[in-house]
C-alpha cells in the first residue's frame, strides 16, 4: 500500500445520517484519522432516510461543480447489513464511494466509468459494526481514494445498479411523471427534464396538472404573483412545481414518489 | 485578471437554503473550482426562507468575531430573478457579497463602506439558471473577492438599500418594538438594544410586556427559576425575552415581525 | 503566553445551539481568530436543547475515531451564568474542553486524566457576556489548547462531574435501564451494554420490553422483515430499540430518560 498523505483532495459527503447524532462526527473522524490533509466537504446530511432516489437526486445536483479530482462519498444505505456491494466507481473526472443500490444511476448518466472497485468489508477494522458501515467500511474507502490508494479494493466485475427515477410516460398530449425531490421551499421536482419536452412545453405555456389546474411555465418565479402555482425550470434543468414564497409541496400535499400527470 | 490562488482567506456562508438539497453543496463546489484555497465556513444555512431581516440579524450576531479580510457571502434573496441588483461591499475590515435587499443594514451600522462593486450576471456562466444566483453569481463572485480579485466586478454607483429593522417607538412610559429574532431556543430577541434604553430599563427592574405581564430585566438565566419568563441582555446587546430552560416564543406565540409593546 | 500558529490541530465541536442561529458561527470567528491554521470539524449541534445526557452519550460515540492530539469543544450548558466550572481535561490522546457538568461522563470512563485546568471568565474579552460562554469562554479556551497554549488556563483542584447514565439494575431475569438516546431514525439507545449482559442476552434471544412486547436480538436490521421491532446492538456497544426501516421512538412514544423493562 503506497500512501501520499500530502494529498489534500476533497472529499465531499451526502448521508441520510441527519446532523443530532455522532454517525458524521465519527465518519469525519476516521477519514482525517487515515488522511489527515482530507478537506472535507458537506453536501447534505439531510437526505430523506433510506431515500436512495433523494440521494442520486441531491448526487446530481451538486457533483459537477466540484473541481476534478474530487471523491464523493454517499451512505444513503437502507440495505446496510444485507450482501449489497459496497463500491468505489472512478470516472475521467471523479471518484464515488457507494453503496451499489442506484444513488449513483443520474451521475453515471453523464459520467463514464473508467475503473470499479469493491471495496473489502474488513477495509478499516477487523469487524466493522453491523449497523454503521459509513464509518467503518464507506468513510475508510473514501479517504483512501482521496489519497488516490486504489490497491487497498478489489476488482468489481458486477453491475452498477439504476434505478429508473427519470422515466415518464408520454401518450399523446399528455406526461405521466412522478415527484423525485421536495426542496426545502416545497418545491416539487418532476422527472422530466426540460431539454426532452420543450418542444411540447415551452416557456409561456399552460399546462394542466391533475389536483392542481392550470399553471404556467415560467423563467423567473418573479413572473408569478405572491403565492401563484406556476411550474419552473430548477437549476439542474428538471420541471418543478413551485409556489412564489410559497410550499407547493405541502399545498398540495405532495410527496417523494408520488405520480404526476400534465397535460396541455 | 490577476489571480492569487495562494490566497487561503476564509468565506463565511450565511442563506436559507437549508440543510436537505444540493443548494449550499453546489455553491461550496463553485467556490472551490475558483479558488481551492478558500476556507469555508459556515454560520448558518437555515435562515427562515425569504426572511431578509433573519439574514441581517444572524450577519450582525456572527460577522464581528471573524478574522479581518474575511470575505462573507450571504443569499437571502427573495429577489431571485427580478431587478434587485447582485452586490459586492468592502469595508476596511471585511467584503460582503449579498443581494442589495438590505440584508446588510446591521452590519453597515457599524462598518464604514470603502467600496462598492456591481456583481455582473455572467460572471460565471454565460447563462446563469434564472432561479439559482446562489451557484452562479453570489458564490463565484465570492470567490474571487477572496482572492482579492476585484477586477471582475463593475463599480456600483447606487444605493445600498437599508431596513428599519431596529426602529422602536418611545412614548413616554412605553415602549412599541418588534421581534427581529427567535433562536433555537425560542428566546425572543426585540428590536431595542440595552445600551439605548438602560436609562429607563435597567438591570433588576420590572417591565410589562403586553400579552405577557410582568418580567425583570436579569443579567443571567439563572437569576430566574426553571420555567420563569424574563428579560435578558443577549449576547450581541438587544433585549431578549426568555423562558429559562424553556421556550418564550411557543409560549406566547411570537414570531419574527410581532409588534412588542413595553411599559413600565 | 507561547503562541505556535503553525499547528493545524483539529478542534472537534458539539453543542445544542442548532444551526439556524449566528451562535456557532460566532465561536467558529472567535476560534479562527485565535488560531488561524484551526481545523474546525463538527460533530453535532442538535444536541436536545439542555441535554447533557445526550452531549456525553453523541461524544462518546464519536470522539475515539479522531487522530490524535484532537481538541474536543463540547457546549451543552444549561448552567450557563451559574457557578459551575469551565474546565479543559487532558487525556493521553486528546484535550477536552467542556462546563463540568457531567457531560464528559462516558469519556472519563475510558479516557485517563493527565491534566485538568480552569478556564478563567477574562480568557477572552474582560467582561464576558452573561449568556453565551461558547463564543466568550469556550470557544477561545479550545483555540488555545488547540495551539499547545495552556498557560492561559488555571489549575482545577477539583472534581470532574460524572452523569450515572449508564447505571441499570437487574433483578433476577429483569432489567431496569433508561433510553440514553434517540437518533434521527428513531432508534433508542438503552443504558446497557451488549458487553455486560451478553450472557444473559445473547444474539438470537428474545427478550420482553415492557409496553412493547417479545423482540428478537439480531446482529443486522436486515434479519428484520420491514416495520418489523428488535433489539440490536448498535455502532458503540449499546442495546438499541429499532424497527427496520420504521421509527421505534415514534411508535412506542419513547424518549430520552424514560425507564425500559427487559424481561426474559
Amino acid at each position: 500500500m503506497k500512501e501520499n498523505t500530502n494529498t489534500a483532495s476533497i472529499i465531499a459527503l451526502i448521508t441520510d445520517f441527519g446532523d443530532k447524532d455522532f454517525y458524521v462526527g465519527a465518519m469525519r473522524g476516521v477519514i482525517l484519522s487515515i488522511n489527515p490533509n482530507a478537506k472535507i466537504v458537506d453536501i447534505s446530511h439531510n437526505i430523506e432516510p433510506f431515500s436512495v432516489i433523494s440521494g442520486a437526486y441531491v448526487l446530481y445536483g451538486a457533483y459537477k461543480y466540484f473541481p476534478r479530482g474530487t471523491t464523493f462519498l454517499i451512505v444513503v444505505d437502507p440495505g446496510v447489513g444485507s450482501r449489497r456491494e459496497a463500491i468505489v466507481i472512478k470516472t475521467r473526472n471523479y471518484s464515488f464511494v457507494a453503496p451499489n443500490n442506484g444513488v449513483l444511476s443520474l451521475v453515471l448518466m453523464e459520467e463514464s466509468i473508467t475503473e470499479k472497485y469493491l471495496i473489502p468489508e474488513n477495509i478499516f477494522v477487523r469487524k466493522p459494526s453491523y449497523t454503521f458501515h459509513g464509518r467503518d467500511i464507506f468513510a475508510p474507502a473514501a479517504a483512501y481514494a482521496s489519497m488516490g490508494v486504489y490497491d487497498v479494493f478489489e476488482e468489481f466485475r458486477g453491475d452498477i445498479v439504476t434505478l429508473d427515477i427519470l422515466k415518464y410516460k408520454k401518450e399523446g398530449r399528455a406526461i405521466k411523471a412522478h415527484v423525485i425531490n421536495v426542496d426545502r421551499f416545497g418545491n416539487v421536482a418532476l422527472s422530466v427534464q426540460y431539454e426532452d419536452v420543450k418542444k411540447e412545453i415551452s416557456y409561456g405555456k399552460t399546462v394542466s396538472i391533475k389536483g392542481i389546474g392550470d399553471v404556467k411555465l415560467v423563467r423567473y418565479f418573479s413572473e408569478l404573483s405572491v403565492g401563484e402555482t406556476g411550474l419552473i425550470v430548477n437549476s439542474i434543468g428538471f420541471l418543478e412545481i413551485c409556489i412564489r414564497e410559497g410550499n407547493a409541496a405541502k399545498r398540495y400535499g405532495l410527496k417523494l414518489g408520488d405520480e404526476v400527470l400534465l397535460t396541455w
